[in-house]
């Protein structure tokens, strides 16, 4: 008989993330209750908010318990429902976590159409990593016609995001990632119109370069060395969406000296996570969607295969070496 | 037959101001021009922001040239019109710089009334302090009723202003100051609900007891460690105004090492200078106005003797050795 196959948390990690503390258990394919529904898992998602949530440090959410299955955003398909609006059959997307079969009530899912848009994408540029690219550059960033976006991290899913839906939307797009690969693509398939290699070891001078009217709108899911130099090149009347610090998540110190800056430059500097205002979503999907059908917004995926996949990927995802969304394929 | 007084930049800093980076000259009474009007100045405003004029490091607004009479605010008494907007007599307020005499445009000057409040007044608490704190205050940290706000160098001319008003629009208002007697004051006196003395050295476990809901609106006028440790404290979904980085305006490194916070707790940081929407001026001074005649803000005034003194008087000023507004009584 068919087993649910799950990644639990094994342990906390003190500076990075290593195997070990991650297991991979199993267990009986859950029955759905009342309202639930059975989903058989097909993709599972991802994303550097993770190592947030392996860590007991007061955050935005709870920390995951020792024991307990990975959280995470999944894809799948339904296989029995007890919910009025499902069907076996359906295609879902929700949070059942790191497993290959999960319950859930109906309300927490969301039915998504795989024909026009394949699957995988709606937990990529049609699912949070979009929301989340959507909902900081246009309520926060808001770049007008003719300025120059920086987004980091601008390969990954959400910045590849950030820095197309900011050409549709007339800005200047100018991405930083790490590699001439990664720069190559942002450039290149992507459409973006520079690309920084912050490896190159020349960012302040192909910053420079790269935005001779400096910078209007930031994008930051990095923090770090290369943000305290953005910071330093924001014009007047500028704004910051902070999106990440995944440079700073195992632990690393990294002072930021240019907040003079934000003073004299009078920045607005504003967090946010993408759950905060859930009435984004619809609006955000909506707009996702039509580009991503009408092939104006591109994006690459990294797949992992298999669930006992899924702790080496986000290793790999939290050191940069992923290559577009990472997914996790879960047969 | 008298003449001018003025103290000119006559060096460069390159880290603390030196009485030597001054120097007092004389010259003729100037001659008003048309629609010019000359004015004997009667109080010189100090500021922190004078710091950032005497440098040529790119700010907001152009550094003071060498052999230039220094910038400041000034309040005096008009001596000859020709603008037909004023007459010998009326008490004005203007930018005159570190001098007795001076000439401006009338559309540069503001006719104030001395005998409702004390001239002196309108370089402090109804001039651009004032306006300062009431922007800061009701335009970005937006402090709803029973929300706590924190203001630094809250003894100092913006500080008080911003406590005593964050109280008046329903907040909880905590201060920071430098030393017991600064501190008795703002309680006192001003009346703020906590004061906590930052070289009492206790700030972490002082700010805990000041602030036991944390703090939801931080007014920052200083920077630096300080800073960083009230960043530790914020609420989800607070805001900062950031007004100043005195602590840094004379060449010290002070790294920010709790940006995560920003982004934990979706922070909204917004640096600002209060003269870049010159239209929140006229009803920033009206309730400023009203709220000094009714005695609901009270002030308190730190007065070097004549011209001559001013150069002690600003550095003392950076040091955090005035107390209250740091004016200049040019006779």
């Amino acid at each position: 008989m068919e087993k649910n196959q799950k990644i639990v948390l094994a342990s906390r990690p003190t500076t990075w993330v290593e195997e070990s503390n991650f297991r991979l258990e199993q267990s009986d394919i859950p029955v759905p209750g009342a309202n639930q529904v059975l989903v058989r898992n097909r993709w599972l998602s991802l994303d550097p908010y993770m190592r947030g949530r392996m860590s007991d440090a007061k955050s935005y959410a709870a920390p995951v318990q020792i024991g307990a299955v990975m959280v995470g955003g999944t894809a799948g398909e339904v296989i029995k429902s007890n919910h009025p609006e499902f069907t076996a059959g359906d295609t879902v997307v929700g949070a059942l976590g790191w497993q290959t079969w999960g319950v859930a009530d109906g309300s927490t899912l969301r039915k998504v159409d795989a024909r026009a848009i394949p699957l995988s994408a709606y937990l990529g540029p049609v699912g949070m990593p979009g929301v989340t690219a959507w909902v900081g550059l246009l309520d926060i960033c808001a770049p007008r016609a003719g300025e120059t976006l920086v987004v980091t991290a601008a390969s990954g899913a959400v910045g590849s995001v950030v820095g197309q839906l900011a050409q549709i939307h007339g800005a200047r797009a100018v991405g930083i990632a790490g590699g001439p690969d990664k720069c190559r693509y942002v450039m290149d398939e992507l459409g973006f119109d520079a690309c920084i290699d912050y490896k190159a070891g020349n960012l302040h001078g192909d910053l420079r370069q790269a935005t001779p009217n400096g910078i209007d709108c930031l994008f930051e899911n990095v923090g770090g060395e290369i943000f305290d130099t953005l910071l330093g090149r924001m014009n007047p009347f500028s704004r910051v969406a902070l999106c990440g610090l995944i440079s700073q998540y195992n632990g690393e110190s990294c002072p930021l000296n240019n907040i003079r800056s934000v003073l004299v430059n009078r920045i607005r500097m504003q967090g946010f996570i993408v759950t905060d205002d859930l009435s984004r979503w619809p609006p955000a999907l909506k707009e996702l969607g039509g580009h991503i059908i009408a092939g104006r917004i591109k994006y690459r995926e990294s797949v992992a295969e298999g669930l006992a996949a899924a702790p080496a990927a986000l290793i790999s995802l939290l050191k940069g070496g992923n290559f577009g969304k990472q997914l996790v394929k879960l047969g």
